[in-house]
């Protein structure tokens, strides 16, 4: 996180502003609401005049004005008089309350018209009073919040037509691989469809960033740093996938060194993902994916993921951490910790996380239903079902750092619930 | 719902198909992986030839090809001998299993390669065989799905370069008052910028519409009637804002009946938003909300977002209902039921609700930390802090119809946990 830096920011907008991360704070520029007004329709008193009012004693007031919400009176509520006046309307000078329209029995003579009121209304009753909602110079919104339909309201009513928001970083993501074919192509033996690529494109588009699709298909040294020097100059950061393993072809390690790119580690403690490699050339990081598709999952929400949101100030890029009930055995030891594609769920009162699909690092029909990542500290056993475990998520708000959660540690992994049969 | 209709379709690259929703079932066209493959580099061995093998009795095998991914095998794996793999690459003719890169002694003579091995490996270790992910023919996604980063990927292996989506239907969104301000323009006596119609256009992306803006800004039958009528054509269904309530200036009752629209309901037992009207005129639908901010956005989550992720065939349609614990008194005790906009966080093992901000229906600021709907029952007292309240939501999955949840109904309001200083 200590090499993350902000993107650039660009004016919107409003209605072109859903989603995005503003860049700056919000203030209120003036009062809400900026003018006492009427909450109901009805009309305007001074309320003195209704002080002795009842069933037997009716009041009778004279009706001098009538406005619509929008308009302003033409003349004060002096005692004995009265102004007829709409929801949202500004109260008019001289009245200090307001009785409602269903209260009050309407007259009219030759010349006038009158309400007739049976009733006492107090001081400041059916008044919306100027700044009971926000006063003036209140703190609103912070830089690095996304913009929601709420915050959406409150730009428009302190009159923010362009919207200063973070620029989508583009994001360059470089395919590798002689075994892969582009997704119009019919199948050929030996080959399959890359999928990698859109599905971290769309991974990446959700997190608010922008994509440019690279494709790299020899298996050379010399062209491969020519495609990631460009995948690098065109855009703000690289993701490659494939080509990171221990095999004949890997290159990257290579390459990262013929940048001089600072590698901040090419091995992890963790599964899937161990081969992830993280550099960082001139300012610009450069995650080096594995070809599998759960890994290249993993390590993008895990690691791209704040480092896309932390260039907006958003103060929680990373993903969010929750507990669950584990609802099925995984009794596969590892003494990595896994993040398992899963489903999150809720059953009764508990929140319950199943494992998804065929739990393998090539898996892709796991991906249809997964919601998280399950986190299993690594261990010499499995983990059984009823077990408490931690549970990722890249829904919702996020965390400002979930690495420190309790249930991330080791030791947990001794705490497994009862079984069942 | 009776009355909800599909929105037409339409096909997108698959890389504009991110959070659309799919219009056609997706069914595996071939098996994943679409043959047997390596998961690891390695040697693809005949098993049979290490049958005998260990530390102190080596079995030796002649390297007769080496393949990549994507390349397939110039030759079978005979006994005797072993052919070079990569990971993801199609397992040769004759090979049965594969045996990792780590675990073999590689040497050469003047003219061959050759392993030694000092194990036994079974007959399909290290073989991910064909179809074991996903078999041809099965059902992967279903119609009327949000596209994932995940069924992209899914889409990515099947080859769908076009994707079957629901168009997204096109909501005119019609402002009346004459007290509203477009965003752009200073403030006035008497005025107030429209930030309902904002806020709505943004509710209405988020469900995957698209909004056209109309401003009506004078008060009188005629014009709005020609403006809604106008808006009808040029739109799939219409929201109107303001104009709804009791007052002298609400004229939309009489256009409903002027146009011969179908009225659904004219009132609903509900705060805010009691006097939300809901129509439906030759197939299209007419919202008419009040011009209270909380109204408008209530009115949009309840009523709005079911008709349009109806009309794309979702089948969790609605506001997705959770239980939480009041976290506050809420003392006003109200004959309808209440929908309070609210913040719904996780406090050690529970989910607690906060209303938020000003409760007034004319409040704006309650909506920049709202994330919720809580649902109180109609009833003759308030609540207490530490009640359990139902929560609606409009983020994650939503729900097929949350209205018979048991905390709906008003038995529950009686149901108070102790109250806490």
């Amino acid at each position: 996180m200590a090499y993350s830096r902000l993107w650039d920011t660009e004016k919107l907008p409003l209605v072109a502003s859903d989603d995005r991360i503003i860049a700056t704070d919000v203030i209120a520029t003036h009062d809400v609401p900026p003018f006492n007004r009427s909450p109901y329709d009805g009309f305007a008193i001074f309320s003195e005049d209704t002080k002795h009012a009842s069933q037997n004693n009716p009041v009778r007031l004279k009706v001098v004005d009538a406005i619509g919400a929008g308009h302003v009176a033409s003349c004060r509520v002096n005692s004995g008089t009265a102004i007829r006046i709409m929801t949202g309307a500004k109260i008019p000078d001289g009245a200090d309350a307001v009785i409602m329209l269903e209260l009050v029995k309407e007259m009219t003579d030759q010349e006038n018209s009158y309400i007739e009121i049976k009733r006492s209304i107090k001081k400041d009753e059916n008044i919306s009073f100027q700044g009971e909602d926000t006063q003036q110079g209140k703190l609103l919104v912070k830089q690095g919040t996304k913009i929601t339909p709420g915050i959406v309201a409150i730009l428009a009513t302190f009159g923010y037509h362009l919207v200063s928001v973070y620029k989508k970083p583009v994001v360059g993501i470089l395919s590798t691989g002689t075994e892969l074919l582009d997704v119009h192509e019919d199948l050929q033996p030996g080959k399959i469809r890359n999928s990698n690529a859109y599905m971290i494109a769309a991974q990446v588009r959700s997190m608010g960033a922008e994509v440019k699709l690279y494709q790299h298909k020899e298996d050379d040294l010399d062209s491969l740093y020519q495609n990631v020097k460009e995948c690098l100059e065109e855009t703000d950061m690289v993701i490659t996938t494939g080509g990171v393993s221990v095999g004949d072809y890997d290159y990257l390690p290579a390459i990262y060194e013929k940048l001089e790119a600072e590698v901040l580690f090419n091995k992890i403690a963790m599964r899937p993902g161990s081969v992830t490699t993280v550099a960082v050339h001139e300012g610009k990081w450069l995650f080096g994916l594995s070809g599998n598709p759960s890994a290249c999952f993993v390590g993008a929400e895990l690691f791209v993921r704040p480092v896309i949101l932390s260039g907006m100030k958003m103060n929680k890029p990373h993903c969010a951490v929750t507990k669950a009930i584990l609802a099925s055995d995984f009794p596969k030891a590892n003494p990595f910790t896994r993040f398992v594609r899963a489903t999150l769920s809720e059953d009764c009162d508990q929140k319950v996380v199943t494992p998804a699909g065929l739990d393998k690092s090539s898996s892709v029909s796991s991906l249809i239903e997964a919601n998280c990542l399950i986190v299993l500290p690594g261990g010499t056993r499995g983990w059984a079902k009823g077990s408490e475990v931690a549970v990722l998520s890249w829904h919702g708000e996020g965390s400002e750092w979930p690495w420190n959660h309790p249930l991330f540690s080791k030791s947990s992994v001794t705490k497994t619930a009862e079984k069942q049969p």
